[in-house]
């Protein structure tokens, strides 16, 4: 009996819009597309669209100072009708929902973990990222655009003079993608229809050189095996390649 | 001597961006820039980029239940890096502040006065105005661009049967733009540079059958007498009534 | 035909309350009505009753020190049972309503209008508008009553030193009135009962010069013509002449 | 050596504002100061001013429903110049304070305590005791106000038949007075400048017929004796007897 | 006929739990409890169980500072499951609640009432009591343990040289608990099935030697008498000497 | 050169504590610690002490309803003091924070993933996490002693009847632990000490059978590698093979 396994090594199944199991969706990225911000990048995957800003600010909070190092934090959002139906903003019900905090301080993370803060020096990079179309993978979207917006502002920041020239501030490139288990067949790249089918819900970012920054994998639906972890790692590695070599395309614009 | 008055009157009076006086800053309506909500639009005067998303919801609040009447009400917002420096999110600070409150009742106000309750059903319209990029005039140009989305959300529930075709549900169109005096002398359209220099700052809503829905103008700076009303009231009327075009172009593509 | 308009020009429009269209409700100012504060008026405009301090602090807030410049600022509230229903305090629910916030903005902005912010100095006034009772026309009878506790804090700031005797701080007398159009028929000063059923309602500051500081002018009901706002701009032009004959007597006293 | 104890006795020791140890300060009750609540009081003891107004509403929250009791509850609050420093909103602080909290549920448990709940049927009050002006003594001032604004608001459902007129809903009249202990001396009545240097403070809530329906006394300064408490007790009793004669006065007109 | 009162004296009556009226619940106090806290005592009377810990901290808040003196502050809370039913969150309802607010000023109070804080300097000494298990009497239980973990903190505070070793920060010992009338009977140490029953409901803190630092007496149900109180307070003191022995015992281990 | 790695493999890597870098910390699981709720498991990790209390509810929230379906949620907690520095309490800073959330929700996912939600049927289960002393791995301790409270909850339901006896409600066992990499070496069970000085950190959920139901590794310190990542779970699974036979020891008790 052919199986579903079977087929996916061989690039048989399809989905419902028409990708291989193991391609990611359309990419665009676009920089500067706002004025003010140091860093401005409106990142496109599928449907799902970010817009990613990066401010950097001289000097660090107070509980940093005069450490010698930088600071990095993220914030993510969403607006209203981002969704098919639309959410209350969370100023109006005045606090911030778990997920929104939960995603906010992924984002940080990761970007943190590709700056030198020592390089950085005392200076503060603020990560916003909002939400102007959800369609799945809004969390690994607004990392692989944020990296681009981060690397834009520390361009500016060294033209500026705030940052030496010769520092190199980012350590690695870095990108995250999501995958997930659906009917038993790992898949890259998840828009809404399927991810909110998933037994399994993986979101991976990895750095340039192919190592791992964070890996959150959550199995509400059905426990994953050491090797379905594996599979859905050697889709996520291939998958932050290709999203990586886009980063670079847009970057080199 | 000359007066800066007599140049306003040749047309001799040239603003920093190269406009005439009683010039509007270059506007463009794009349609269903977003999928998911009923209408959405993306509006840009000059530099002031607005995302303007109208949700139809079928049914109303409580407390308007089988009166027979819709109701329609605005939420207004900026993303942290539409300006020039990052201001913080309310939903992080867990209040809206003042003058959000104040712009998005006042978008309400001014699409509720175009609106006919009864012809619009027992149906809610939620407009959201959400400013990607700042400078000047985001509360008129937010009225702008909602009247479009709305336009389109109730042309989309007139398809889906939630209201029928042959009710006139708008009533009128509207749009809004800000005048103000600046040095003495009345100007229209102002961007940030301008508006916040100003010694009176005013906001015309206006019908295009030039009636006011609402007049806010603000002397912090310098009281206005009757004449300077007037001559700005002339200005807001002549803005009014290209922006009305430019709706009506977009709503014909 | 007999027109309304006709009517009101003869004075022969008689309102619920015996009122002709362009009078005013009957208005008592009793200055120092309590102790502690540096200003402190209860005023009544027919049966609406604010009481208005004016708390006289020498410093500025950090955003405005070193400028040599005052800063004045205002809030508004109504105590539950100002209203023939009781409403819940907004410190219960834990956040300031849109409407408390635009009203508490207004007042500023318009008590700002008649201030030297030099002449002042470093020094802050916090003016404090409380509803003991509430029949329309709240926010007007808050400016018109906040203007007197202003010019009493100032006085007390000049004789206690913190202001030089010298310096003209006031540079204009301020009052504010409602007007309205109720069946077609523009109205002087409206209780609540007309001003809920007015089709446009606007909200009329002015200076004892006869400029205007602000207008708010909201045609939620129906659109109103240039014709209609300059018969209200009259009304309220007389109304605010008669206010300021009145505080001038009060401060007189 | 004379103590200040035996001069207490012969009432020679004369206090700041002239009293004697055992004396009240000077009460006026006025009923019906504003005209939307069902109960109206404007309460003045010495320099403490409250308004102190009864909500009476049919029905009763959800979890009392199908109980046949009714309900009693309290808020307090203090206008922010009622003080001689200004004091911050609770609403624009977004919370409400400690004291607040624990004053609003004094006020509210006394008078519970001389309702007849069964009596009252399933209807609500709601009291608000809002300090136009402090001096001392806002919360016993607002209990002895409060009972004689919740006694209108019975008047009143009675009259609009929510209440059978033969019901005895209020089963003892009430009021409160403040003690304390100063530089070792037992006094009635504390202004706000003896208050702050109590080294005992108590408020003590007495039915009509001499009985507690709360104590609650403070030493934060210095522990009491039995013997200190029942000289304490022996002044509240006897002004509290001189408030109940005044409520009864002030109800009777 | 046999009164209650006479049972109660022969000590003939008999509560739920078999205790007789005038005796208290079998009471432990841990030391130590947890590691990290300066004080931390786990106190259990009957089922009510406190964690109740002491933070030292070197200074005091702003407006103490160049006071020469410390501070002492405390927080109360309950598990969410304290409760035989569970109670929501405050962290999550997004603000303290009235009870809470209340009890946690009364602890602070009464802890207030027994520091010498002349000898403490300007050391400041945060008490948390958590409430892990709830069955009446958790403010008295709250305040008896509190003690014990102060004491530990000013003995570490003494050990590490913050405060001198000769100085006498503690000027008194300092226990509480409640006592109730139900059924008309004066019962001592209430457990959550009597308190909710109780008709009058007292707490009583009472120093070593035997004065009151805080009297709290409740009459929701029934006012009480002079008689009563008296009754009541004698019950009190009898408790707390017995408390105050255990509070004395455990320290020495 | 010996490398650590060598050592690792060797077990002659020591830790602060003493342990093998292989080795778990000491754990006690004691049930029924409270009376109240339905589960109730003080769990022991080193100094880690987590009170996990589960509330069984017949019924299911609004959205759930008429699904057939039940639901788990969990909320997590630290006391203020159950760290070395006091930490503000959220309840008393208005909001919940963002670690506070990502937690809250990891626990719950977790626990859903081995709850099968028919078998539950309309039934809701509430897991409360309060850390009561918190030395690292708080949160995995949390899982850990979660799912015992939550067993006992299930036996609980099954007698009184809310559930059937014969159903499976739990799919199966699961457990959490931590691992980390510290100066380059894998480490199972980390410390606070530890912890805040690894280079990576990940927490892993397994169940009974071994498959992963939770992978969160975040790397801020320096990004790991494919083959560091397969060393971290092959620990991670040695540590929760011997938490899940504690667990099962202490359910069989």
């Amino acid at each position: 009996m052919v199986q579903i396994k079977d087929l996916l090594k061989t690039g048989q199944v399809v989905r419902a819009d028409g990708r291989q199991v193991d391609e990611i969706r359309p990419v665009t990225i676009e920089r500067n597309w706002t004025d003010a911000p140091e860093g401005s990048v409106l990142i496109q995957c599928g449907n799902t669209r970010v817009l990613c800003t990066a401010t950097f600010t001289p000097g660090v909070p107070r509980w940093r100072r005069d450490s010698g190092l930088g600071w990095v934090t993220a914030e993510y959002s969403m607006l209203p009708r981002a969704t098919s139906e639309r959410t209350d903003r969370e100023s109006i019900r005045g606090k911030v929902g778990g997920r929104t905090h939960e995603i906010s301080r992924l984002i940080g993370r990761v970007l943190r973990g590709v700056v030198d803060m020592k390089a950085l020096g005392e200076n503060q990079i603020q990560i916003d990222c909002d939400v102007l179309q959800a369609d799945g993978g809004t969390r690994t979207t607004s990392i692989t655009g944020a990296y681009v917006a981060l690397a834009d502002a520390i361009e500016w920041a060294k033209k500026k003079g705030y940052v030496a020239e010769n520092k190199k501030v980012i350590k690695d490139q870095v990108s995250a993608i999501s995958v997930g288990v659906i009917d038993g067949t790992p898949m890259l790249d998840l828009p809404y229809i399927e991810d909110s089918h998933a037994q399994t819900d993986m979101n991976v970012a990895m750095t340039g050189s192919g190592a791992f920054i964070e890996i959150q994998g959550t199995a509400e639906g059905a426990p994953y095996t050491r090797e379905t972890l594996n599979e859905l790692l050697d889709l996520a590695e291939k998958g932050n390649r290709e999203l990586q070599e886009l980063q670079r395309k847009a970057l080199a614009e």
